[in-house]
């Protein structure tokens, strides 16, 4: 699998001209070889050889995890690679530091985010991971909705369901979670804190697993006993907003568009002002990568990006709704991975 | 606080000569600031006006965060801060990206790890959440001795530890922990697996909490059942070497000579050669930082770094052995955080 990851980035080289690709982001090294240390660089040479240079700590976890490119021990990373990098090589601006970019042969070109581009497009093995760390994520969830919510505090809550992921057999939790209840939904990125829940709350829950390095995410939002007319309403809007942008999600449709479907349904509404995030972005390997959907982006989907959908509402003072799945995009439309019902929940 | 931190770099910048320092690392920032958002740059003035740029999302917490500095909303970070940077100023080139870098203007000198060496120096303030978080760390850790060993895996003593922590009080655990059972304990950076531990284990526990941004760093060794002889000397040796290491952490000595201090024990008992890490480092708001303790590392302890010494020795096939504490150096040696016994516990 690596291989045929990195015969396309060999391919994209040769088209520029370029004699190899330095790559120093950790995500894109796993990505390219498999190896999943926090130190060591990769070389990949246009022509074949492909060099994993790493340190000591890392020679057996290197061997095991990247048998097929030649491992090199030295403590002195890039000067290591300076010494393989003759011609024009291809290194990642947007991570290096400008104290390592020093260490390195003059004249060398920007790669521009061209393993983050390989990426956005995931294999039938990635796509698999990432559907069992949503089903992971999904069952912890409907076990802590079965524990029930009222009465504990956001931190208990999402202590619990972190415990559940990791009793469900995830390797780790994909990001720190957001629990929101009460007026505290109406903060989009909020952190759990010791409020407790209350009969009448909307409680917002965005979390995820992960499994094999790949990131679930999912926001599902409920309420406490038997919803007010307002947040009917409030709900039932976010709801049709998100299942418009998963309709709009068929590879080959413009990525401005997906944004424009959702939140046509927003504004028609009159709720356009209180969404205030993005819409979307691609989940993998990172939480948040390409592609980004927003209303200035250019391009389009295309068939095996995995993405978000997740609209929202957010009302300072009174509550907020948010509804997100992590989907494939495929010919025919939308594969949602967060297989979970997204009717209003009165718990 | 803060405002005194930023007057010690102002004068350092003044010395150098600079109008000013652009600081991008977000430790720093939240050293120099308070801020703990994750997208800002914070621009010091070596005559007075300090400047944090950041985001929307943030412009309440920067405002509660950092009240005394002028807080700037612009999306475009390194654009806006650029406007700002009249005559010569330094820039962390050790975290800037060489993309982020080109958006500055040019003539820019090397900040150098100005911050990094300021932040090594603890104030008080520091020093008590320091205390709290090594306070928490050891009293989750006698929870989990009291609750046994024995039976369980080490993945399950991790997230129970964890839980220990959360349960106390703290904001977040201080990295992943290390829980390395039977011939595992071997293996420095161990990861936990799903080995059970059995009777007669070494279980190496290297561990800690978070409080107020502070990290613990704490690593104890237990046999499950009575010790071996071999494990007995193995122990011993090790707890010689980081009580010669701890009585060596005086303000004032040169930084080899604790490593010396520690070393030496080992190579006396002729244990040197299964000792293949660090001995030390400084922790705080990172949990490795200035000053790292090594054989080749120039300068002297200053008092208020705060350290960890944590000798060990490491057998592959049968196993290991740690001991490490959090301290505060003073002129009348270590006052050690992680007040937990360091005599040889069979569980």
């Amino acid at each position: 699998m690596s291989a045929e990851r990195r015969g396309r980035l060999q391919r994209l080289l040769s088209d520029r001209g370029a004699d190899g690709a330095l790559v120093t982001n950790p995500v894109n090294i796993r990505y390219l070889s498999g190896f999943t240390g926090s130190n060591g660089a990769l070389l990949v040479d246009v022509d074949g050889p492909v060099r994993l240079i790493t340190d000591g700590r890392y020679q057996d976890q290197a061997a095991a995890e990247a048998p097929d490119v030649d491992v090199i021990i030295d403590r002195e990373l890039l000067c290591a690679c300076a010494r393989y990098m003759t011609g024009t090589w291809a290194v990642e601006t947007n991570h290096l530091t400008v104290d390592e970019y020093r260490q390195l042969p003059s004249g060398t070109a920007g790669l521009d985010g061209a393993v983050e581009s390989l990426r956005a497009i995931k294999d039938p093995g990635e796509c698999q991971l990432l559907s069992r760390a949503c089903q992971l994520s999904t069952r912890a969830l409907d076990g802590l909705l079965e524990s029930g919510l009222e009465g504990r505090t956001e931190r208990e809550l999402s202590r619990d369901l972190q415990w559940r992921i990791y009793e469900l057999g995830a390797d780790e939790i994909a990001f720190e979670f957001i629990i929101a209840s009460g007026p505290n939904a109406a903060i989009p990125h909020h952190r759990p804190t010791d409020r407790k829940i209350r009969r009448g709350d909307f409680v917002k829950i965005d979390f995820g697993a992960q499994a094999g390095g790949y990131h679930a995410d999912c926001t599902r939002t409920f309420v406490t006993g038997p919803a007010a007319d307002w947040q009917r309403e409030m709900y039932d809007v976010v709801r049709h907003s998100q299942l418009a942008g998963l309709d709009a999600c068929v590879a080959g449709t413009e990525i401005r568009d997906v944004w424009n479907a959702s939140v046509d349904v927003l504004a028609d509404a009159g709720w356009r002002e209180y969404f205030t995030t993005g819409l979307g972005h691609g989940v993998g390997l990172q939480i948040h990568e390409d592609p980004f959907i927003g209303p200035r982006r250019t391009g389009k989907l295309a068939g095996g990006m995995t993405v978000t959908i997740e609209p929202g509402v957010y009302v300072p003072g009174s509550g907020g709704v948010r509804i997100e799945d992590t989907l494939v995009v495929t010919e025919n439309g939308a594969r949602v991975l967060t297989t979970m019902t997204k009717d209003l929940v009165e718990i």
